[in-house]
């Protein structure tokens, strides 16, 4: 539970409503930055590393110089001082606030927020699937395994649409026509007791990653098309709120399924994995 | 030039340090807005009804709901308070900042940002274009035609690589390898005195729609290889700040063009038309 509400702004500690975001910020201008949602668990910071190393990645595929070295004491700090037990701690880097047009000047410098958040209550049962019809926009045009702030929109016109549709989560396609990811996580399915995922114009959440660190099951990441679904024993979809939510069905194709047993599994280690991760 | 800086904000007016956009803006998040920049002559808009069209087009495409109406009216008085003569009005709508992650709770409201910015200092010379590594967001991914926030990071990425070439802008091609647009722009060349132009995945710029009202040439508007470019005759690029500016080279294929004279007849012609446009 959020208690308080500090968040800082570039090295500075303010409470929420004292922010002044700059207007020529090049995120809220042009979408440029990026961002972490990283999971809190009795008020420790849960797989640092991985957010960390992506951020990083996200910073270098963008150019925008910015030294993450006091990130992890920073959001530390804010937790502590939010009282935050379970939640999330939301890490947004822009390149700045100085351009002219889309050109960035030399004297340009990135701000930083960090902020907590509370838990997403999400219920532990099946769920359905919207095929969107937004496409995965392709690493070509802007880096796919990057979180930027600018592919937010292209996941979350595909969320809308998906809801839309009476559907919990939008599943998206590459343009190749390749099954890409959910507009808020990753995709695995199960046929004769191998693991399958998709590794290509994707995000690769952290959640992906620690299943494929922890499933003891064979796994193929490959390009896949939408068909390889149709006759799949189990379906599930992850993120590090969900950890592991189980598919009962994809529209509008009517695919169905019934068996949920290892997504039970592996939220089970990916709860464990949480435990045991308090450092 | 501009000698006050007023800002709309949500209807109030207020001084632009004295703004303060909320921290969970999805334009700011997610890039989830539009935005328009537009041409102040003389104190008058110009142009307005394309813009106008436009943004309702990109609104519409974004499923966010707000009403244009006042927007006019709102602008001219905000040039007469900042007491611009020639500038740009730049006007962003975002989706607002009610959210769960990606998806926009039902009282999400749009709020909407209106400034008023100097003209940019474009000597009128011929210039060279590097042909851009970043593609543009296919119209599946992003809708194409309208100048979404998020759609900026892309051309601002194109941008920056193409001045880190020495180059003043970049040329993109659509993931089908076809020509699209500059990052800042469109282009036009000139063989045997017809006019040529690229047709799809990109923003139909207002200065393009001007162009192909007035130049008295033949135009064909299709999807078109770069290799279209090697014996053009004459290229230029347009928006409406440039209006038309020469291109000398389109590197690194070293592509050369020593004629700028319709670009010339072409960019008189929109001066002209900006002349009349007073009103």
């Amino acid at each position: 539970m959020v208690t308080e509400n500090k968040i800082y702004y570039n090295n500075q500690l303010l409470s929420f409503d004292d922010v002044k975001l700059s207007l020529n910020d090049r995120a809220f201008k042009f979408g440029d930055g990026v961002f972490e949602t990283i999971r809190i668990n009795k008020s420790n910071i849960i797989w640092w590393d991985n957010h960390s190393d992506r951020l990083k990645h996200g910073l270098e595929s963008l150019k925008i110089d910015y030294d993450l070295k006091k990130l992890y004491s920073k959001s530390k700090e804010l937790i502590k001082l939010n009282k935050v037990q379970e939640g999330f701690i939301r890490i947004s880097i822009s390149r700045g606030d100085k351009s002219v047009g889309y050109l960035p000047l030399d004297e340009c410098e990135a701000s930083i927020l960090i902020q907590t958040m509370p838990l997403r209550d999400v219920k532990f049962e099946a769920k359905n699937l919207w095929i969107s019809s937004y496409r995965k926009i392709p690493d070509i045009c802007l880096p796919s395994n990057a979180k930027t702030i600018a592919n937010g929109l292209n996941s979350s016109l595909a969320k809308i649409q998906a809801v839309e549709n009476n559907c919990f989560e939008a599943l998206m396609l590459s343009v190749e026509n390749n099954i890409a990811e959910c507009s808020s996580g990753n995709i695995f399915w199960v046929k004769n007791n191998i693991l399958y995922t998709p590794k290509n114009n994707l995000i690769k959440g952290i959640a992906r990653a620690k299943i494929i660190e922890l499933c003891e099951l064979d796994i193929i990441e490959d390009d896949f098309k939408i068909e390889c679904l149709e006759d799949a024993d189990e379906v599930f979809i992850s993120n590090i709120s969900w950890l592991g939510l189980p598919i009962k069905s994809i529209e509008p194709l009517n695919y169905k399924y019934d068996k949920y047993l290892l997504c039970n599994i592996i939220r089970q280690k990916l709860l464990q994995n949480i435990e045991e991760n308090h450092g």
